[in-house]
């Protein structure tokens, strides 16, 4: 029995849209979820009860930002990320592959993993699988992601057949560095880039490996969005049924719907926690931008259709005067809209699966939504 | 009947501390009482029902930040302070006198009032008594302060003179101008330097005005603490018993102690949480600066004593990780844990008053605090 389960509850019959749940030593989450990002062990302007509130079931934190500050044996000295951070739910670390393949002239990449200095202080750093695991293994998360290549868009396909193939070899060592089966999980990661062979051999070559979950890397790197709703089309087909499937670093609306729909269960992204603090609402009428001077006597909530704490309790009047003033108040209401937003979104979309009517459903968002 | 009265519960035997209450519109105030302060209508980092849940009965608020920003008529358009800001209890807004008299070259003192430019845009603008008196009543806070020259220490004799004269010529002109009576009280405030002689003058002319409260200005600007506790000793015998006595701009815990030992029932400060937002905490054992290296792997409490919400949940290592990640739950969870610090120590104190042990609650906190 692995740590982490999944339990398929029942599938659209018009789409690949799947209601489940996933199992962890840190309780259960209900599928398809949205998972707020927590980097360095907080989710931005976020108190940990005000997103348990909301009814988040999961978070995601950052390995590449932990393991440079405040260090992943400061973590586990603390008991573990969960109790450093106060959290008692699940969490889902990434590898720190993508962060440090993104640190451009400061990283090079062997066989052996990738060194790097650090974007803090310069300092000089080796992650690889084994690296990886260790350090997820000191934070204690739910659900450990392996030490991948994220490939570039756009990439030729000798690169991306060569870097998959290299993060196959990877996650075998993954699997074989992973040191707490019971408490912890591995999810693998395929890519391939935009090459639907080439997401066939990595598919084939990750779950050979038999891992509780995996998920697809790769995607929503800068590729036209239609391109990305083809690949995706094909990936999920090539993941097994049994277990969670998880697209990583989306979190814009349409990117969730278009993801259900073809099977995927776990997302997560900055996005919602990031526009939040640039002052930027997503709202069951779309995007608002609170610093527009329409908003400057407008004593209406953000979203009248929301009940999270933000639109309870305030206007979009008081919150354009927060954002311009520059208040910490700014961020932390936005940002408690935003992921209420979301997470009540994913909520929506669960009910609807649960009632076969998921395609009037995104159909009737994305009307009022303006997609 | 005016808006605001005060009721006198129980004077020290050894002392001038006195346990009170303050009757508002928006509830009634325990006195002697701390005010945090929410100067652009937000207690910087805080949600309004964290500070209700720690107890805290009254807020104060900035004129001249509101005036500016997001302007009064939208305040009052939006229902007033109260509803703009999600805060149901008692509000105490300044005059903006202060914020004015400190612009130095950026304004102009005349018996009209002050002209001067905005902080934020450079607009050109004038603050009078009549036009402080709008914008209050606008805000629509319970108690508003009179408009009044903060003179500056050093100052000499001649020029505080005629500056407490105008201030009271500028109180009278308050008092005319106030449109709201029966909802929201006016303060006068104490001026005179450091001269015993003005000081006598000052309260003399005020208190025959008969308000339901007054400040005592122009102090905590500078000068030695052994003249600010040697003034106030006498200011406060010049005030009437009957009426609640304001201690502008204090909130150290040695000025608090100090303050209340000499009578004084209301204090403000952004002290608590301007030195939250820099990483410093007032604990039972003195000042803890988070950022030292000593703190890196201290899994305690920030204060052993403390029930705060920070206190409860989160190890000193965290709040470190967090001020030098940069990250905003930094600020909100220390300024959470200082004016819960504060707001907790001014109910010790209302306890100790009113069981006779005020001297021995002080002496005991000094020998810990490390004063």
């Amino acid at each position: 029995m692995t740590a982490v389960t999944y339990e398929l509850i029942k599938t659209d019959k018009k789409s690949k849209a799947r209601r489940g749940r996933v199992h962890t030593p840190h309780g259960t989450i209900e599928t398809p979820v949205f998972m707020p990002v927590g980097t360095a062990a907080t989710v931005k302007a976020m108190r940990p009860d005000e997103i348990k509130e909301m009814g988040a079931e999961i978070i995601l934190s950052n390995t590449y930002h932990l393991y440079l500050r405040p260090g992943h044996q400061i973590v586990k000295a603390a008991g573990g990320l969960h109790k450093f951070m106060n959290w008692d739910r699940a969490i889902l670390t990434d590898s720190g592959g993508f962060q440090v393949f993104s640190l451009g002239d400061l990283r090079k990449i062997t066989e052996e993993g990738v060194e790097f200095r650090s974007h803090i202080d310069g300092s000089k750093h080796m992650l690889s699988p084994e690296k990886s695991m260790e350090v997820q293994n000191a934070l204690g998360s739910d659900i450990m992601m392996a030490f991948d290549e994220c490939a570039p868009y756009p990439a030729d396909r000798s690169y991306v057949k060569k870097s998959l193939e290299r993060t196959t070899r990877w996650l075998a060592r993954c699997k074989e560095a992973h040191k707490n089966t019971e408490q912890q999980s591995l999810f693998g990661i395929m890519q391939g880039g935009m090459y639907q062979d080439l997401r066939y051999q990595s598919a084939m070559e990750i779950v050979e490996m038999d891992l509780p979950g995996y998920a697809i890397g790769g995607l929503s790197v800068g590729e036209p969005k239609e391109l990305m709703y083809e690949v995706l089309d094909y990936c999920v087909e090539y993941l097994p049924g049994n277990k969670p499937r998880y697209l990583m670093g989306v979190g814009s609306p349409d990117y969730l719907f278009e993801g259900v729909e073809r099977g995927v269960d776990m997302f997560d992204c900055v996005l919602p926690t990031r526009i939040a603090r640039n002052g930027t609402a997503m709202t069951s009428m779309g995007k608002v931008v609170i610093k527009n001077a329409a908003y400057e006597k407008d004593f209406t909530a953000l979203d009248p259709e929301c009940d999270c704490y933000t639109c309870r309790n305030y206007s979009k009047a008081y919150l354009r005067h927060l954002f311009k003033a520059n208040e910490i108040l700014s961020s932390m209401l936005l940002t408690n809209h935003n992921l209420h937003f979301l997470v009540n979104l994913m909520k929506g979309i669960r009910k609807a699966i649960e009632e076969d009517r998921f395609a009037e459903y995104k159909r009737d968002f994305y009307n009022k939504y303006g997609i």
